[in-house]
């Protein structure tokens, strides 16, 4: 381990940091909130820290696949530990460890709430909380990567494919920080674009900001204690569309830019992803026709829930605990699925899903054919066995983690379908699960045991396991 | 697909079939009950069709792998059909999918019930059930590959392969036919001394012979309406030890009979379980403390409790709905840990986990240490690549097959838990599951579809997935 590039890298990570802490200070500053003083300070300390660190460039650029996976998964943690400052200072979450949860969950866009009226919280919080969905949503690091002139020849790699969400990472184009700038102009674009639709529907530019950025990161934090319930069939509908858009792999958004129109619908996993979505939406506004009465009402509330649980965005327009058990039980099974590659939603990505079922298809043909040899491909190209191996990895150690996590929170007493959705809801990164924890609930009344395990899931599962997990390895710590 | 061979094989499967139903005619002749003649009707039929099959003997000796895995679907699929009929005409179980959905339970050691009162049955349905417990537990097809002179040369191979529990398949002794009979005859001096000690506790020699079957297949039928909560202590202990011992890869008594006593505790998986039970036994224990007041209370229901989950047995002394949610998610846990490779228990066994937990840390590894090789081993001998694979995807293939089940058993409107936990229960062969499937609960009130969906999830879990999966492929049934 690289530990002279690691703390200055970190550094800079700590300089942004304090510039993302002045964006609140200026909504603070805009509706004259004295709140927003608690930002200004964290940012002077944070920035302090960050110039200190980053005074003197380390001779050694050494950097490799480890330096990448610790840097990340320290970074995530980092950030979230001082994003949680100004809420807890500030008395409005006067709880850390509960402040911290509020963060994890906005960054790893979980959107998982401790706050029982989120009304009441100043805007500049508000703000704070939907602006760190945002941020989560494409990748702290990502972010960094384009502006940073990094030091390590290939670190630039080695970090962006510890970030970036799915079994095996791609670049847009051959440059790799041009692929970075890319990725976030379009995820500019497509977040402005919803920003304008909300301000159509006549909502105020602070909602339609909050709403927008909440959904672009797929994170779920609302500035409404109903959640969507309140709001129009308009902006419910927008919601619904940029929920799905975002759920999207932006490798297709790019080939659209391009005018590559057949290379994009061609894509495997965006049209399963599609198609998934199609059905489950049919199938679902079937099941609650009876509990709506139309047509519309049924598709428009099912279109909403499915697209919040595939993308793992996690908002809500009605209380699916009341739903019958087998749209329930659909909505479950997607939160596992989750969105695809590439895309700012949580879960094992659809593209896993893809190798897993096709790897599927193999055993049984070799099983029937022992001497015939198969490759499993995607979009035309072989799938390389180290994507096999470590999409096969991610399952063993998803299930372990999962398990043993539920194990932990059981210890809370709570009852078996809160425990194990709050489990399955944080580490697919998705927020509300059922019972306590269901989407009119909220996580405020679990025990600091079980609010830990939680934040290690909404870690572990939005940088899908092995940075978070390696951190628990001696070998990577060794000099 | 060498059909010529496969009808030969199924015509001498029924031929022992009509055996079997012979024993039942027995119990009934000793206690008088006239609903024996069913058996004999059904044996009768059965015998016929079975000789006109093998009455010539197949040209072509050409058997496979695919062959292999046919014959033991079609088998096990064949003799529940079969088995079921004697209940149904005799009025005891009118509807023929309740019948089929009991014996299937039977043969793959479930033990799920759709039984409400299991002490009015006749005596000879109740061997019958029991009987078919110890039957499925050691194989049907291992069974009859002992005695059959086999027409294929590398058929016992294929279809030992096929038929016995793990991820990977090893003979005892190089002969394979001397394989099967030290397996069988373990099973018996085990069941016969089971009996024995039963009958030393005072029971009746008809109930110590049920519970004495039930028990060494890991199956679960009981012939008590109160599961085993009536039992004395003495009872329940013996039945706790003999449930764990039935638990343990048969290779161990191998070993032991061999006097390689060192060898036979080297055995990783023998150790795991043995260590996996002793905590989880002591950590119920003391979380059930409260409700029993006496350590030896404790001890003696988590005990049970554990061994029968474990190893899939499926018996019940209490009913630990009633539990504390930490005990009920060990629990829950543990249902899918399932027994040993190589024992009569079910699950998705021990030494398959102690394969994941390797893949993921040599995974790490690889991650930390991209240059390096690594080779997994188990009991000091690397584990082929086919093995990880097929381990893989076994993992695959299950996690699938449970969802789409639960979807299809959430069409019943039972309340979440009640779905989840009976295709848990059924897949993994244990019986009883949570809330309405409960171990004081049964499943008579589910949907004829539910029930077909869990005949098939039995099915699929005793033959670990792939025969069962297979003939759902066209490629299989190819000439």
């Amino acid at each position: 381990m690289n530990y002279r590039i690691l703390v200055y890298t970190l550094g800079w990570i700590l300089n942004f940091q304090a510039l993302f802490l002045l964006l609140p200070c200026l909504v603070a500053l805009v509706y004259q909130e004295p709140s927003g003083w608690n930002f200004l300070f964290t940012a002077l300390v944070v920035s302090i820290i960050g110039i200190i660190l980053t005074c003197k460039k380390p001779q050694n650029n050494q950097f490799h696949a480890r330096e990448g996976f610790v840097l990340v998964a320290v970074s995530w943690i980092l950030i979230s530990l001082i994003s949680a400052i100004p809420l807890c200072i500030s008395g409005e979450v006067p709880n850390y460890i509960d402040a911290l949860f509020e963060m994890v969950s906005g960054y790893t866009t979980t959107g998982a709430s401790i706050l029982t009226a989120v009304e009441e919280l100043p805007k500049c919080m508000n703000f704070w909380r939907c602006f760190s969905n945002w941020i989560g949503g494409m990748g702290v690091i990502v972010f960094i990567v384009t502006i940073l002139p990094m030091t390590g020849s290939n670190a630039n790699m080695y970090l962006m494919r510890a970030e970036s969400p799915g079994p095996s990472f791609g670049k847009l184009v051959p440059k790799l920080k041009k692929t970075a700038s890319l990725l976030y102009i379009m995820y500019i674009v497509l977040t402005l674009t919803q920003l304008v639709l909300l301000l159509f529907g006549g909502l105020d530019f602070f909602e339609s900001l909050c709403i927008s950025t909440a959904t672009a990161g797929t994170g779920g934090f609302g500035i409404r204690n109903d959640g969507f319930s309140g709001y129009s069939s308009y902006v419910q509908i927008v919601v619904t569309v940029f929920m799905f858009l975002f759920g999207v792999n932006f490798k297709f958004y790019f080939l659209i830019v391009m005018k590559k129109l057949k290379d994009a619908f061609l894509i495997e996993e965006v049209r399963w992803y599609a198609i998934l979505y199609a059905v489950a939406t049919i199938l679902i506004a079937i099941d609650i026709f009876h509990l709506f009465g139309s047509v519309g009402e049924s598709l428009k509330h099912s279109a909403f829930q499915v697209a919040t649980v595939m993308t793992t965005t996690g908002f809500a327009t009605t209380d699916f605990n009341q739903w019958p058990i087998f749209s329930q039980m659909i909505m479950l099974i997607l939160m596992f699925v989750g969105a695809c590659a590439g895309s700012t939603g949580g879960g094992m990505k659809i593209s896993r899903f893809i190798i897993y079922i096709k790897s599927a298809q193999k055993e049984i043909a070799c099983l029937l054919h022992p001497n015939s040899v198969k490759k499993i491909k995607m979009d035309d190209k072989v799938v390389d066995h180290e994507t096999l191996r470590s999409a096969n990895v991610y399952l063993i150690i998803y299930v372990l983690l999962v398990s043993a996590s539920v194990l932990l929170v059981s210890l809370n007493g709570f009852d078996l379908i809160t425990t194990v959705t709050s489990v399955i809801a944080t580490f697919n990164n998705i927020g509300p699960g059922l019972g306590v924890v269901g989407p009119m609930g909220n996580y405020s009344s679990l025990s600091v045991l079980s609010k830990l395990v939680l934040i290690f899931d909404m870690l572990a599962g939005r940088l899908e396991i092995f940075p978070i997990v390696m951190l628990f390895f001696r070998d990577t710590w060794k000099r």
